[in-house]
């Protein structure tokens, strides 16, 4: 058991794009669990584009991360001492420890996990990127068989699981990516019927050869040009479901929106509505199970995109913010235990 | 009756602002109808926003006026003859006559309407512009008793009502026009709890100001900055009903969408829903009867702002457009049968 505990710190608010140096690994002691809290080591950092909007001034769902504390992320971690009934030492728990090694956090702050085999899947398959796909696609997109449904950072965690779902329920499906390679991967890997690599050529005009009939369903990670090239491709009483804007996250200040905001809304009778996961995790467990059903059956394909050791974490975040990964993007921090 | 059909023609599709001047009157002999047609005389037309995104050269949800012919509007008439069993000379119709003192119409295309009187209380207070109020405001925008509605074009014929309607529900109403004198119109005569002019000081304050706990429904008939500060002002899980964009009905090209879209959508789960008052013309009556009653019993306020006789349309027009109007505007053509 070290008595070292390497945490990576928020330098400075990034102005603009952010960059490693914005970060400072630092070292301090383990600290010890007071009453109610446990300690955990981490084994899991999930690296989430939300990750760049939390560092945003404004508040947002939460508050927003602050200079000269540690780098806020959702964690898998191993109880290591708990001062609570709730937990047991060996206890694997969920939870937002950031970017350290170690953490005490409340007990009432964690959520035990059911062990499973890779325990990152708890991360990745079934994880938060996976829910959010999940609720997003089917609560708020509420696409039917048979519909056009359109998705953007298709190669993503959150993209790459909404656009299966989407195929799983018998909708025709198109992907944006950033690159030849992702889109080779969502048709060949995750069977998606087109992808379109957002980088070369007319964007507007390559969406409209894709769906020739229309997008009825816009799975919206990004904001931007994709946003606005979707709404004029929207067939009438489509549904944009806005569930992040990863265009706007590494950016100084927000740009103007998108055209046809409110014009298209209007003549075509368009619903744009933006959600925030945790709203539906009262449903959490059935969606855990769908999802989980999915993966062992092979119709659900996730991939991980692991970087090793905490010293990674910021090269894996700002890789993710210019589009490096493919699927879920997480950092090991310690060995699986056995 | 006369033997002259006099006619507004669109001259040409209007590039920028729109202009009296894009108007050309003509005569033309009154008309014969054929099989299953009508021929209605021209009581009133209706004169709205909407008119000027249909000259606009994209599709909306009807087709565009095409230059050379007739300006297309919402006309009330009565039926002069009839060759379709459905309907006789003297019944009062409402239909698509547009800026002409007679039309020949199939039969099927004209709805015939009680008598009320005033007769104008069908295009006002009971007609088309009143049920967007009542089906945008209530199954789209939602409002529950005790929330913030923010009304844009409040003056405005749709405006004017949706703000009442969302009073007489129980809800705190701010509306945003364009003078001074509309606001005290607004708050003496309407029961608007503030109104906010929206061409002097800082928009987005103001709206802040008014509206304390923050907005829970917007309805928006304007689009462009007012949507902008409106999003800004949203609570959580607050609804923007997309009633119209005036502001970029009568500009050649539209300008980019407000900022916060997406990401305001998402971090507040805002849902921005576009809508077309045809949609819910099965419940069309229904709406009818309840607006009725509430003009009946004074709660609803409804102000005619009636220019007199054919040739002053494209005057009321483009006075529309600029913001003149007080109240619905329509154009009186002939006088109302006794």
């Amino acid at each position: 058991m070290p008595d070292v505990n390497r945490q990576w710190i928020l330098r400075e608010r990034p102005k603009g794009r952010l960059g490693e140096s914005d970060f400072q690994l630092r070292e301090a002691p383990v600290p010890e669990p007071g009453p109610g809290e446990a300690l955990t080591r981490t084994l899991y950092i999930s690296v989430d584009a939300a990750n760049r909007a939390w560092m945003s001034p404004v508040r947002t769902y939460i508050d927003p991360v602050e200079p000269g504390g540690v780098m806020r992320a959702m964690t898998l971690g191993l109880v290591v001492r708990s001062n609570d009934d709730s937990l047991r030492a060996g206890d694997v728990v969920e939870g937002m420890a950031g970017w350290q090694e170690f953490a005490v956090i409340p007990a009432r702050q964690l959520r035990r996990v059911e062990r499973r085999r890779p325990l990152s899947i708890v991360m990745s398959g079934i994880g938060v990127t996976s829910l959010t796909a999940y609720f997003g696609l089917l609560d708020v997109g509420r696409p039917e068989a048979g519909e056009t449904v359109l998705v953007s950072a298709a190669a993503g965690a959150v993209g790459s699981v909404a656009g299966q779902i989407a195929r799983i329920h018998g909708c025709r499906v198109v992907g944006l990516a950033g690159s030849d390679e992702k889109c080779r991967w969502l048709t060949s890997e995750l069977h998606f019927d087109a992808a379109i690599n957002y980088k070369t050529g007319d964007l507007a005009r390559a969406v409209r050869e894709a769906c020739p009939r229309g997008v009825d369903v816009y799975f919206d990670n990004v904001g931007g040009p994709a946003l606005e090239a979707a709404l004029f491709a929207m067939r009438e009483r489509g549904r944009v479901v806005c569930c992040g804007a990863v265009s706007q996250y590494d950016t100084g200040s927000p740009e103007p929106g998108p055209r046809g905001v409110p014009g298209l809304l209007v003549v075509k009778r368009l619903r744009m509505e933006g959600f925030i996961v945790m709203d539906f995790y009262d449903r959490r467990r059935e969606a855990e199970d769908i999802l989980a059903g999915w993966i062992a059956d092979g119709r659900l394909v996730i991939r991980e995109d692991i970087t090793e050791g905490l010293e990674s974490a910021p090269r894996a975040l700002v890789g993710l913010l210019r589009g490096d990964n493919l699927g879920k993007r997480l950092v090991r921090v310690a060995p699986e235990p056995a």
